[in-house]
């Protein structure tokens, strides 16, 4: 299975908007790469509206990321679907190992891996999982035309969950536990607009309920006056977290909240990987497309000079 | 002349990149700003062809910054055309003076004024500008059709300026006072194959001789022979240099090279002032439009955090 031909000057694990902006910056400064992930565009992918990158005013979240990778695959960069299950250091190089088998060998990695949804931990949860339950809005949410539903969280992602369900869904609740919304003003204030969106506040699910698929939820506070809603489909929107597996493989150092240290250049604590996107605390930890693609060119720049500082 | 209704939680000094796309995140922040610049899309606008903008395979500068400015205006955000010649801290609070005698307050100032391009400093530069010679190849590089230009620089933007000339004239000299181009690879590798270009190493322009207009320059090393050169148009491309005045005006710390220093939060040496894009020494000095954008969304969603708590 051994390939040594294999061997690339910069491997880029990842293929959302950091990756792929990262590869197109390589491909100016002809760096020798390729990029691997297991799908191309990352969460960015799923997001049913954009409407805060600069040069579109909305545009779905699939289609940004296709202009993205059109524009990579324009520079002679195919984009390898696989999954990095191992990355080690070997003499002067990194060896990585992926789901399908394949060893790849590279002088420099670029991790950009972003960010996956956390789960709630609620006591069933797992149980429910496409059976009521689901982590993207924009993947399920047609299935509950004129239905109910509920979403749990309070940030950006979570009003944009229950903006977007309520142009479907008869009746959206959004769950809270705190007793504000957090994040962008201009969404905040669509929710407090929107008639067919309830906000409950100061409140946790303390249980799903269900025969096959999900029936009701359980309040660990009443609300007006009952501590138990019927639903049709319940969102979990609690945030993301940074995808741990390769951070761990390859001993990096992060915050407390698990995303990677990154200097200003994108480097890491181990001397010849980056990072770049979601999965760092770059940017002062602004996780947006813009930021991404903005840190993806930042580690493209340097790891330039790196290779050339090498020769 | 003294308006006090013009009282803005925010006001973005510059049009380019970096304060539209910082305009787009405070209009989702709900900050009530305006924009005031000179002209809109700064040097971006001028550029002939962006090939390094995520989502676009290749686009004119023009082009892209129209884009951004319509993401601008459909949120409510007219851009004031005007130049900022004043700012003085009064309380509490920034007071702007404008070039068209308009007073203006604010509670924070994001400055976004970007670069100018650098003078090279030749004997009898200003004498010839407009006649022959430009800093600006979109602008001017019609005049010249079929006729023989020089360019002098060695970074990226001479080499596109080059390229884009050898679209037009007959012949193109790059005359670099370096032994080796800088920057990207890809565009080297374009010089080197084109046969209209011809670069001039280790050399300088020691004078501009012409009678009323450019016809010819003096090198400080004899080319092939000769220390003269025939020319129809000379176009200077030896980089950009931050825009000074109300850097100097604010006290605002810089780097050696003139840039504000920021930090990760792009704010400044000055509470209540920010700084984003190519004015700054921040994103590890990539100075790209890409970067600019993530800068300006950056420096919103702090500036919106210092909003809040203010309240």
């Amino acid at each position: 299975m051994i390939d040594k031909k294999n061997i690339y000057s910069l491997i880029i694990v990842g293929a959302g908007p950091a990756a792929l902006t990262a590869s197109i910056y390589a491909s100016r400064y002809n760096i020798n790469h390729l990029i691997i992930g297991e799908a191309i565009g990352g969460l960015a992918f799923e997001a049913h509206k954009i409407c805060n990158f600069p040069t579109e005013f909305e545009i779905k979240g699939a289609e940004l990321v296709s202009k993205i990778q059109k524009h990579v695959e324009s520079l002679g960069n195919p984009i390898m679907i696989d999954k990095v299950v191992g990355i080690n250091r070997e003499n002067n190089q990194f060896k990585l190992t992926t789901q399908s088998n394949k060893e790849l060998f590279a002088e420099t990695i670029l991790l950009a891996l972003g960010t996956r949804y956390r789960q709630s931990n609620l006591p069933n949860e797992k149980e429910f999982i496409g059976k009521g339950l689901s982590y993207c809005v924009t993947c399920d949410a047609m299935f509950y035309k004129d239905k109910v539903v509920a979403v749990i969280g309070g940030s950006d992602n979570a009003q944009m969950a229950s903006l977007h369900l309520s142009e479907i869904a008869k009746k959206v609740y959004q769950i809270y536990r705190k007793d504000k919304l957090q994040g962008e003003t201009f969404l905040i204030n669509q929710i407090k607009n929107n008639k067919k969106i309830e906000v409950i506040y100061n409140t946790e699910i303390s249980e799903i309920e269900g025969n096959g698929k999900i029936e009701s939820i359980k309040l660990n506070n009443p609300y007006k006056g009952k501590n138990k809603i019927d639903i049709d489909g319940l969102f979990i929107e609690t945030g993301t977290v940074p995808q741990k597996v390769l951070i761990e493989e390859l001993s990096l150092e992060t915050n407390n909240a698990g995303y990677i240290k990154v200097e200003i250049n994108q480097t890491t604590s181990q001397e010849g990987v980056w990072a770049a996107g979601d999965i760092t605390n770059g940017s002062n930890n602004v996780h947006q497309i813009i930021t991404a693609c903005s840190e993806g060119a930042i580690a493209a720049e340097d790891i330039s000079k790196f290779l050339q500082n090498k020769k």
